[in-house]
């Protein structure tokens, strides 16, 4: 075997974990810088995970009732003139389009001309287009509840971009749903974060802590934003999706109203919910090590990968191996879905070859040469592990999806063990301050990691939290509320939170 | 059963055929209107067909050996300086970020403040952007073919819009491949055309002629483009998918280039192919009636609607008969793919019930009522035929498949007798010219279709053409040239076209 780094990636995560993170991307060929400031590429790779996170999610939204339906890119400007708190959020840096065409200029380039009458923004989200509709398509109480999804493309205008983490334009989903009850509407909002932690949990092997925002950390205009919390592993937090339950403040700007069973004209209940193409961030910085990107096996887009070894005289035998080994390999079903194989018999050296994989994070890489061929067999690495072994042919195929099994629940377990470690308890500010203080403050070491602490959610621990950049991650919503001393005010108080650094 | 009106559509496609094509659209639910300009609002139903479209095509591109890839929605204005002939094409007419930022203005409203050093282009298509990528990505030889496709959103100011057909913002695939050599990039060409045609007969149940574009009907800066053409229900002719040669064009402006086996440098040669969701209004079109939508069962995302007749005390056993029936459909196979099957239990009345799945399209209705749960039947209404019959429950759901396939056949069947009923040989341009002239000038009655005649591409032919409003369509690749006469000019040619009239 040809001689290789100790690890794959430069610097280590020890070492410097930001830059390892834009190394694992690189490696993995996830994604690339485009010309376009703070927009990025999202190649095969990449783009095939993002598809498998879709193709699940979308299962989950439609088996509870969701449909898909897609508005308009463009927001009118006066749309957000009318919502004060919600453009506080999300109006002031975006992209504005101000002109419809392009003309020859002076020195022979092109200007903007065509000016238009009201500038349009390109949407950072789609709150105030979709409940101007909906005030269209609700009028009586059997119009209700409207529970509609959109996959879209959306623009904020970031300062400081991180790929798949903050880019000006990302992908996501977002749910909007109008109910005719308060009771409907806040179920709405429970229920989708339970499918966001399901999905987190059990398609991308990512433990979850799933929590009730505080008052700064809310969705502008929400009544409540329901979280789910990850933790990476540099211990910060990343808040992975988030659910919320906007009461009546939305349809009363937007006048989404309804006559009800009695004849009453009532406002509407709504949520909105999303997920974006930072999860793809999320996975990448839980499961992957010094050697690059690991996928967990459902969301792969190969689970397996064929790596022919051969001299031009074999090729043909083991290109047949190969292929049939596939089609029995894509007979199994794993996770209810055939096995995705594929064969790469690229013209490249094998060493590299067998990296490059290792660096995508494929879960299994099946090695064949003609002596597997005499024996029968085949040779198989473990990515989450780095364990090779050899089994017989009929045997790996009939146990291959009891494998990815086992490497998805391994993946799982490793990321909660991290998070278990790494969660302490404080009951005094002092002791929770230098557990958010690196030794090294010049390049920090990674420290830290969540606090449970109690808290009152003032003025006074906003201020206390800032130099810390500590920020409150959510009330847990597994923890009862039982009585205990606000760490940073010394005040009664019965509320449990979560803390750390976060994404 | 309540009085109906004579067609659920009005007006009908020969009172007033544009109208008719609006009236549809609403009354199927496809979509809406948008308070921004020259956008629609596509709803679930209209959804649901256009996702149907992306899995069956998606499906294809991969098993044609493409990936899926997304890049930036914006475009740098320098990029579209850099290429005259394409500016002039799609450049003109586009969103125009210059802003990217909103703030409180005098008068309590927003103004666009950050004013961008360069201006950014909303992607009117991403030739330019993806082929700055594909420079970037390509070195060697080895590193071609690149076959992406990406499915995205584009934008091209339109003055006059219509649903669909032609909106400010839509929602497409773009193919963009780099291949070594001509030979293979012209194979690439010709086999996504390929891809476009099996997809629109097979699924949308949609006869295409497949040609080339003369030179003034092709892509902006291509050595050719190949079209697939349909026949409209009025006739016209509507460019349903296209597929570009660009040549060694492209490459040359953007820069992609590599080195050979010899270690020469070469530039790559490179395609682009693309379908929209113009092909709904082109599925709308080709199939619909005067009752309203028929949507073809291969692409429908209700193939079958149950419509459960009861009353309040018969509701629990008439429930569980069509959940069963439902359940037992489903396990059935059409065209690959599970039977997509819905339960309508809404609370409103049956006749009205009824004709919103009519004028929906959905291929199959089934009533079941207590009478029908006594005998073992249901009773189906076929949305192509309005033909309504009893069958016996267990013979449904054995045939259901086939019944589905029949109407997918008949629904082909009758569109490609509407084009060859259509479709007239021209020796002679008076004749052509009287064909595409209405006897009704002020109110045109449906007229003309596909002319077919020997020409000469070249200004007269051009001239002639325009008082017309007629076009050349393509030069039908199944035609082999033969000596002839152009009859726009006189000349001897083998050329022979395709002309219509065209959305
Ligand atoms: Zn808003
Ligand atoms: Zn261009």
């Amino acid at each position: 075997m040809a001689k290789q780094p100790k690890t794959a990636i430069s610097p280590t995560r020890e070492e410097n974990y930001p830059e390892w993170y834009q190394q694992v991307i690189r490696a993995a060929d996830l994604a690339d810088l485009s010309p376009v400031r703070g927009c990025m590429v999202i190649k095969p790779w990449g783009w095939g995970i993002w598809e498998n996170m879709q193709q699940a999610l979308d299962r989950m939204f439609k088996d509870t009732g969701h449909e898909n339906a897609y508005f308009p890119l463009f927001i009118p400007m006066s749309f957000l003139e009318k919502e004060a708190e919600h453009v506080d959020g999300f109006a002031k840096e975006c992209a504005v389009v101000t002109h419809h065409r392009l003309e020859p200029g002076p020195d022979g380039g092109l200007v903007p001309a065509g000016e238009l009458e009201e500038p349009l923004i390109v949407r950072p989200t789609s709150e105030t287009i979709i409940g101007a509709m909906y005030a269209k398509w609700v009028q009586s109480h059997r119009d209700l509840p409207i529970l509609i999804n959109q996959w879209a493309n959306v623009v904020r205008w970031e300062l400081r971009t991180r790929m798949f983490l903050r880019t000006t334009e990302f992908l996501w989903q977002e749910g909007h749903t109008a109910h005719a009850t308060e009771e409907e509407a806040v179920e709405e909002t429970n229920k989708m974060l339970e499918v966001y932690a399901d999905f987190a949990e059990n398609w991308m092997a990512m433990p979850v802590i799933k929590g009730e925002k505080t008052a700064g950390e809310r969705f502008p205009g929400a009544v409540s934003t329901l979280t789910i919390e990850a933790m990476m592993q540099d211990r910060k937090a990343l808040q992975s999706g988030t659910s919320h339950f906007l009461g009546q403040n939305f349809s009363k700007a937007q006048g989404i109203q309804f006559q009800d069973q009695n004849g009453e004209t009532c406002f509407a209940w709504t949520t909105s919910w999303g997920v974006s193409t930072r999860l793809i961030g999320a996975l990448i910085m839980t499961h992957s090590d010094d050697d690059g990107l690991i996928v967990p096996p459902r969301l792969a887009p190969a689970q397996i990968i064929l790596l022919p070894i051969h001299k031009l005289e074999s090729e043909a035998d083991v290109m047949e191996y190969c292929e049939n080994l596939k089609k029995e390999l894509e007979a199994q079903q794993f996770g209810g879905l055939p096995i995705r194989v594929k064969i790469d018999n690229r013209d490249i050296r094998g060493g590299e070859k067998n990296w490059q994989h290792i660096k995508r994070g494929v879960p299994l890489r099946v090695e064949v040469g003609p002596k597997d061929i005499e024996k029968g067999g085949v040779f198989v690495g473990r990515r989450d592990t780095g364990k090779k072994q050899g089994y017989d042919r009929k045997e790996f195929v009939s146990i291959a999806a009891d494998i990815l099994q086992e490497i998805q629940q391994e993946l799982y377990d490793r990321a909660l063990k991290l998070r278990e470690d790494n969660t302490r308890a404080f009951n005094d500010f002092e002791e929770f301050a230098a557990y958010f203080t690196p030794k090294n403050e010049d390049e920090p070491e990674i420290h830290g990691g969540f606090a449970i602490c109690h808290f009152v959610d003032c003025p006074e621990m906003e201020e206390k939290l800032k130099p810390l950049k500590v920020t409150a991650r959510c009330i847990p919503l597994d923890r009862p509320a039982n009585p205990g001393i606000c760490i940073f005010t010394g005040q009664a108080t019965d509320k449990i939170g979560i803390f750390a650094k976060a994404y």
